[in-house]
């Protein structure tokens, strides 16, 4: 659906929560013409959403009866349950569609399925991978787990907001499975570069010179991220480039370095840890991949 | 210097040290028509580069006197210094320059360094940033430090060896010191992935199933190590996209369904700690960024 596409009345949105995301999703759909209304918490958030021509609903429960197609992003389940769970709030949503973008953990979204199902709502849940900005542009990642037939009867509309979505699958917590795992690449490798940029300043290099040098490890990631699945995926670990003795000493550099110059060293600590206790029980000469398999292998 | 540039008499060097990447250098010298001595400490390891045209010298001091060049590539400076302190290698190594490409901590160069000068011996130190099979290829990475002059004269056979090469600095330890906060990225990135597809296994997701969105998250980072990098060497830490107190809260996520699987979150939990230090000591409006800043703060 471009920006030009011709309302029609079943075009039509409510977005319950108003932060930065919240508002950048009202706004997308403002912009391709899609009928929004909308709703938050705390009064006054919608006065620009407003401004250009979205309802700015009295209260949830009025927000609600606004659409069809109700889209939640507040910050995590906690806050969800408690505007959607209220009884005014829950009476009216019978019979509609909540699509909720809130982030939290898998089996909120399984509990929260199951709450709808018993209330007759229908229910999506989903998950937003790319920062505000990027909503209404083609950088956009949404990924959308729960029944595939009623996410495809409200994909026109879901595409207003741009960018990707994928369905994941039926299972309702899928969704919130890819969030938390793509999430925690982000959050540690981003981790791993104030450590890094923390060492660097330690030795008389600035952020922006590492940072050019830093790239290009990122760059290498990607190609890495392939070919690690693939071992993953056959059990096949034995290091054809870097066993885990190699790897669990540039480590120890690491925690070295860092530490003899008064830096904190527990992230790395810790992922030294993992890869001395793969060594330990006797997969020294594989891949870093064997952690992953050791990590998820139950006692 | 192209493979096909004729070689002169000045064109010769010694390796030191055989593992993948001590081959994979003498491989491309060959390649490039340099005049090439090898030899390692467990004999044999020669053979393939002997039937290629390398001269296997039968021992580390008569390595040494065939070259004014002497590349030293062991597993670390324990090793390199095993080898090189031997009273007859240092006598032969007098009046010759060794680019010592072992990886180790920035203050073992420093000391290397000190003790080079001290017997007359011209001295370089190097990382390699990238695989052995990228040797003598474009996508090589090669950081050198110590005295410019010193690089420039060996820089024409160096650059036999492909890639990219960047004089840092003449601060000795400034190559190790780039090496320590790379890698410092990469193990603590690629320990966060195995984290990430042990979570999406015990969630039914396969590792090739995430590995396009892991892709994904990879592209993003480059960008974000850029902008972090402006934010740390200007301290402006104002969150523009993601507080503080949000990353928290999802690592809290990310915690709560790895230990919910039983799988070991020890490295989220480590870098959550820094988060929530972070945010206890006022900074929860703050952008990841800060952690560089309180990571590297003297007490
Ligand atoms: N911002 C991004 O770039 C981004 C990117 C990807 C995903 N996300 C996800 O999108 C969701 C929303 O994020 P955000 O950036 O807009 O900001 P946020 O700070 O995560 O959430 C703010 C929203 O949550 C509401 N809220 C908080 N507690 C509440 C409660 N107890 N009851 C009702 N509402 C409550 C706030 O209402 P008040 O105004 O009344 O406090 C506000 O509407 C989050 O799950 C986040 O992880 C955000
Ligand atoms: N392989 C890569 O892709 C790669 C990439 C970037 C950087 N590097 C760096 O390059 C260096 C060499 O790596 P590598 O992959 O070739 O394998 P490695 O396993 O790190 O090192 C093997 C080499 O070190 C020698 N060595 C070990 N202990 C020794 C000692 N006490 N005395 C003398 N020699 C000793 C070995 O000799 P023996 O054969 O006698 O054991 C062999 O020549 C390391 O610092 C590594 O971090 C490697």
């Amino acid at each position: 659906m471009s920006a030009h596409t011709p309302t029609t009345p079943q075009s039509a949105v409510t977005v319950i929560g108003l932060g930065p995301m919240g508002r950048a999703l009202a706004g997308a759909f403002l912009e391709a013409g899609v009928a929004t209304t909308v709703w938050n918490r705390t009064p006054g958030r919608d006065r620009e959403l407003v401004a250009r021509g979205a309802v700015g609903a009295g209260s949830a429960d009025e927000a609600v009866a606004a659409s069809q197609l109700i889209v939640v992003c507040v910050v995590n389940y906690d806050a969800a349950d408690s505007v959607l769970r209220r009884p005014e709030v829950t009476a009216a949503l019978k019979g509609r569609t909540v699509v909720n973008l809130s982030a939290d953990v898998p089996d909120r979204s399984r509990e929260a399925a199951a709450w709808a199902a018993e209330h007759g709502i229908h229910y999506l849940d989903g998950a937003i991978m790319t920062p505000a900005p990027t909503i209404g542009t083609p950088d956009a990642v949404f990924l959308h787990s729960g029944p595939l037939e009623l996410y495809r009867e409200h994909k026109p509309v879901l595409d207003a907001l741009g960018g990707s979505h994928s369905h994941l699958g039926e299972d309702i917590g899928r969704a919130a499975a890819y969030d938390i795992a793509l999430l925690d690449i982000w959050w540690t490798a981003m981790t791993g570069y104030m450590h890094a940029l923390a060492i660097a300043r330690a030795e008389g290099i600035s952020a922006q010179e590492l940072a050019p040098f830093a790239k290009g490890i990122g760059a290498i990631l990607p190609p890495a991220f392939d070919e690690a699945a693939v071992e993953v995926d056959n059990g096949t670990y034995t290091a054809k480039i870097n066993p885990l003795t190699s790897a669990a000493s540039t480590m120890t550099h690491i925690v070295h370095t860092s530490e003899a110059h008064g830096i904190d060293a527990s992230v790395m600590r810790a992922a030294e840890g993992l890869t001395r206790r793969a060594i330990g029980l006797g997969h020294g000469g594989d891949e870093l991949s064997r952690l992953a398999e050791l990590l998820g292998r139950r006692a």
